[in-house]
């Protein structure tokens, strides 16, 4: 049985590897005293420098720049200059990522660049029980220009999906968003290719809590949150990765605005694609938005993503133990995979007596109220993601340790925490 | 000839009148003493209550609820309440507007939404020169959905551009961003409709500068910046907005996403779309940005558009006198039209001695740094947009008078001053 001792121990012990993170965390601010955040997967936390860089924005350009940023500051660089900072941990090369717009629109844009360069194929699959959001997008995008959807139960089924010959792109979510169950980027990537077909990856989940090398894999597209993991500030612009090899396609962006045109401030009537990722920036940067987010792309540029991996296996591993240990008497079952390459940033948890909808729900708030915020996805999944650059080992014996009590409690099943959870 | 007792005694007597704006300008933060700024048709001034907002959403919202923000405070009211809130200076329903995304990507959805709905008419109509980016917006929208593009020199060729009957929607600038001419919003919109196609209206440089009707001209579509007159701060989240006979149309939105679907949290894996403009959010919102622009909303909600407007006029119907009073001798030129009905937010001046491409730019570069902040667009357009909420006349009088100087001396004409401006 580990103890709340060994658990500061593993701390100690990874403060001191030459090689840790450990700096990392006194690069981001704090919440109260008492409060755990294993939450990561919704909003991660604030970069102690993002407050500055926001009002260096608002002091410095709103007010005393106005029109003068677009000329004078880093406003206009913004996009590309924050995705060539987050490439690193992407495993992107540094002019292959674009922060711009959200995640959602960045979908729309990349599944229209797929289809565009991948015709006459008119084939888009997905998954159905993919986040709603990337199901809209693809029922959307095939709506607007008679294409096709296929759904597939799971990835499991792709071969099959793919066996006609018909598929212009596979949109897939790295990982999933109730169990945090991964798929094999690199395989599947595969698969996608030897069908001729174009694979685009929805890294939301896993970027910035595991190593990721979407060049390496080959994947010819991907988009992801910039609020989560990557710390970006709560609705922060969303990013999106092409592969180099379609850098010069002549495809027009679905979404073509005056920011991704070729030479912007030629005014000129015709509209003629920017290279690469650039190509699909269309109105103007979202400048406040963007100071926020360039605060956590500072630390980014420094994070070795193997690091990183290893800081969030041993973390998470810990978490799934504790848990075993802890919880499993109380009906409690660990629903994600149990292998660290095969799950990305959050553990989830399910529970014998959480059956009915919104009781992970209430659950969930119960936590909160007891200082440990978490979040849950109907019907029954309990998510609990601490961010690697951040979290200790010592937080999560004591979330595991509060989550027992208020089981044991039953003070959860209280009418006052049935609400909806986010 | 006016002097500069004559703007301060027109300051005085507009602070007098009961039904003056002269307490607004208390509720913006102010520049840099001496530093003149007419740029409000690039970034409008900050109020003076952006950086709480602001500050409240990091410091209470992203370090301290995390995840809770989505469940415990306004984070995802913000695009409708902001909506709402402009709604008043738009003369549209409160819950007509939606606040999201950026310009171009609000075109993108309303001329798609416009495609579904007047189906199987399929060409779209725009001016050739209309500000770039909602000409590339229509070229690319028409190519994904193989419509049809039909351009047209000028507003004035609209009836013949309509007359086959196969117009699904004409996408027009309500004011031209370089010479600031105002269309006949209520009087093309009628023409549009008699021809059965409908009226998207982009209203950037009219918003917040003169009172526009939307509503009562029956416009079916409208998008607009939210960093210019509106003062949601540098590459805000734009607005849309669509009457209300169109609120109940079973037209999916070409960018769908969870945040528009009718039942959010529901997690349908089918697409319904939310009533009216709700549709069109897609994806998160941009809960920073929002914070920022929401004092701007604040404000918006207390302006009444009728007092706005008269101030407006009050202010460039002075500047165009004071140029003509003081620099017609030196070739300066008003380009925009004299009557304030048909100019929108900013005035336009040519000059006889600025002829090649730059020369505006250099000028306007001199004169911003001789304090006065102005923009400049190709070839000749030097374009002085003093915001009705915050400028005094005085300070109309100060910047001519700096320009006059400036034109005197010929320092402008020093090549540092000729670089581009945006």
């Amino acid at each position: 049985m580990i103890d709340r001792n060994d658990c500061e121990a593993l701390d100690h012990s990874t403060d001191r590897t030459g090689d840790s993170l450990a700096g990392f965390s006194a690069r981001f601010a704090s919440g109260p005293p008492g409060t755990l955040y294993l939450d990561a997967n919704s909003v991660g936390p604030m970069p102690l420098a993002a407050p500055e860089h926001v009002g260096r924005a608002l002091d410095q350009g709103w007010r005393v720049a106005r029109r003068r940023g677009w000329n004078e500051t880093d406003w206009l660089d913004q996009p590309a200059a924050l995705g060539a900072s987050l490439s690193r941990v992407l495993g992107a090369g540094a002019g292959d990522v674009l922060v711009a717009d959200s995640t959602t629109i960045n979908q729309h844009k990349l599944l229209h660049h797929a289809l565009g360069l991948n015709s006459p194929r008119n084939v888009v699959v997905v998954e159905r029980d993919v986040f709603p959001s990337n199901r809209y997008a693809a029922q959307a995008a095939v709506a607007l220009r008679s294409a096709r959807l296929r759904d597939i139960a799971n990835a499991g089924e792709l071969g099959q999906a793919l066996a006609a010959g018909d598929v212009a792109v596979v949109a897939l979510s790295l990982v999933d968003y109730r169990s945090s169950a991964r798929l094999d980027l690199v395989g599947l990537t595969r698969l996608i290719h030897a069908h001729g077909a174009l694979a685009l990856w929805d890294l939301s989940h896993a970027a910035g809590a595991v190593a990721v090398a979407l060049e390496r894999a080959g994947a010819d597209f991907a988009v992801g949150c910039g609020y989560k993991y990557l710390c970006g500030g709560p609705g922060a612009p969303a990013w999106l990765y092409i592969h180099p090899r379609h850098a010069k396609s002549a495809v027009w962006p679905a979404l073509a605005g005056w920011m991704g045109h070729a030479d912007t401030f030629a005014f000129d009537p015709g509209y003629r694609p920017a290279e690469g990722v650039l190509r699909h920036q269309s109105g103007t940067p979202a400048v406040i938005a963007n100071a926020a987010m360039s605060a956590a792309a500072d630390i980014w540029r420094d994070v070795d993503p193997h690091i990183l991996d290893a800081r969030h296996r041993s973390l998470t591993d810990l978490l799934i133990r504790l848990v075993d240990e802890q919880c499993a008497d109380l009906g409690v079952t660990v629903a994600s995979p149990r292998e660290h390459a095969k799950r990305g940033g959050h553990v989830t948890l399910r529970f014998g007596e959480v059956r009915g909808d919104g009781d992970a729900g209430a659950l969930a708030q119960a936590l909160v109220d007891a200082g440990v915020v978490v979040s849950s996805r109907k019907p029954d999944a309990l998510r609990l993601a601490p961010h690697p650059l951040t979290a200790r080992h010592v937080e999560l014996w004591d979330a595991v340790a509060r989550l027992r009590a208020l089981l044991l409690s039953g003070q959860w099943r209280d009418p006052r925490y049935r609400r909806a959870s986010v």
